[in-house]
């Protein structure tokens, strides 16, 4: 695997599974805050902060909902990756369709921006990135704390009043995110970068445990934490969108595909068709970086067709408690 | 790829795929007949001959299925190889659950039967093969031959009056068997072995367009030549059993999974439930075989969990036109 060591691009320098064959994610190394305060060190601004991303990513994905969702567009700049990720780490290939050049440094790989923030930078080189163009610097680059930060922290320069953090409903956003973290966001990556039967195992286990859990928990309400739409659906919609494409065939995740739940199907086609989201979902690249990514999960580096899923069939999911936010509900 | 040059073991000599990444099978090498006729070179006998199959494969499946069916049991003995091939070929491991030694000439890999029938053999060494006890040598080892001679030419010490390829059904059955081979059997292979997204895409279109022009057919008739259980129904049988336990996930043939076709997958039940045809599948091997055989498919060799398919839920395909073979509904 490939990082930053010493600001030095190296491409063998760390496992990314243990002696169990399980595999580790390390931390991610930018953690300031924007905060909706003149006086912080980030303060929020429209047009001064930068998200690089990649449609691929799931953690990326995150990001570019919460700013869809909330209207930030205007606010936040955004420039997207390849998704094929090589030798070099994530790389800007503007003539690929869907990717950007780096409009705010003109950079040709992201780890350019690692080190411009920090020269010393010892780390992997990870999407979303959140970038001050005011400081020339890495804000955060974990991120349930970047969407956090555009949903708490953002509103004085947000098109919509759409909170997703809503009071009387915190800790329960708070639980539920660390709940699904583990067995079902890091869980795919746990099945698929496995190189033990035992650490696959414990995974699957943890997964799809996990799936059936929520599967349930959506039969009578509308959202993860109840009648709201929340930062915890945001979390757990990136993982299932990319579920039956990726995640059960290239990470062999293939116990159930989510087209055979009862509730996380409708539930998934609900997001879908909630404005805002849709428009944040690149299928192509979301196939062809997991597919040719990894070779040591596909050597062959052939994309797999897939199923054919129609996320836009109706949800019938608008009997149960809740609904979206209004401001959205306008835009439909 | 591993094989026999003039006797000598080799595993550097062929690459399994063309310059435009297609799979090419290699045809088979013996092709001699078993014949209902005592003065032929091979005469059906009861205890003659012998098949050395490995229940993870397709093509091997063939032949136990038609022994079963036919009752052939005691007339025709078996050994089982084991479900991981490695750089060895097929092995002999009795240790392991579900694998025998060769019982007949108690060689330790499956090779030393072909270069005991020819010294000079150049060919890969596959199962099945059809062993003549007499003669100590190969009879056959393409499995569509020799489910054709156990089927025509042993009702002379076959325990079931049960005829796989009866008149007036024959020149249909050996069309079905033609049409599904390239898409379908092969098709697979062609799929999961494909070095090129070309030859992969050609795959999964052949594979899927033929899938569902049979899942049509079987909407009216019970079987794939109308009202009989043939040989084709063998050949396509083999194919569906292993599908969405390997093909779907190990072979990247993920646009559907059988269990969600309206005719195919109560069509896989209803030959599961046949008696005699439970008693010749071995998922554990199937799954061993397929996802620790294949480095260049799934180089973990971690054994995939796979979708929990119920074979023994009812079918209902009772009323359409057909049904199994007398001698076999007593076995019931």
């Amino acid at each position: 695997m490939n990082q930053l060591v010493d600001g030095e691009w190296r491409t063998d320098t760390y496992e990314s599974t243990n002696e169990d064959g399980e595999f580790e994610r390390q931390s991610t190394t930018f953690r300031n805050e924007i905060e909706d305060d003149p006086d912080a060190e980030f303060p929020a601004e429209a047009g001064r902060y930068h998200l690089y991303v990649c449609y691929a990513c799931p953690w990326a994905h995150r990001t570019l909902l919460v700013r869809a969702l909330k209207g930030l567009e205007d606010a936040i700049t955004v420039d997207y990756v390849d998704p094929y990720r090589g030798e070099d780490g994530w790389q800007f290939t503007p003539e690929k369709e869907g990717c950007t050049p780096d409009s705010v440094n003109g950079f040709d790989y992201l780890r350019e921006a690692y080190v411009a923030a920090d020269p010393d930078a010892t780390c992997r080189v990870t999407v979303p990135v959140l970038w001050d163009k005011k400081q020339d610097t890495v804000v955060n680059n974990e991120s349930a704390e970047i969407i956090r930060m555009l949903d708490t922290e953002m509103d004085s320069v947000a098109e919509r009043d759409v909170d997703l953090y809503p009071e009387g409903y915190q800790e329960e956003v708070d639980r539920i995110i660390e709940d699904i973290y583990e067995p079902i966001n890091n869980g795919v990556y746990r099945a698929g970068f496995a190189t033990s039967q035992e650490a696959y195992d414990q995974a699957i286990d943890d997964l799809f445990g996990a799936l059936d859990h929520w599967d349930e928990v959506l039969e009578d309400q509308r959202y993860l934490a109840g009648d709201r739409l929340t930062e915890a659906d945001i979390c757990m919609y990136t993982t299932l969108v990319r579920f039956d494409q990726v995640y059960h065939t290239h990470f062999m995740c293939n116990v159930r595909q989510i087209q055979q739940y009862d509730n996380l199907w409708p539930y998934l086609r609900d997001l879908f068709q909630t404005p805002g989201v849709a428009g944040t979902v690149n299928m192509d690249h979301i196939k062809e970086h997991y597919y040719t990514t990894h070779p040591d999960v596909t050597p062959s580096r052939i994309v797999a067709r897939g199923p054919d899923l129609d996320f836009e069939a109706p949800h019938d999911r608008d009997d149960l408690p809740g609904e979206p936010p209004e401001d959205l509900l306008a835009l439909a």
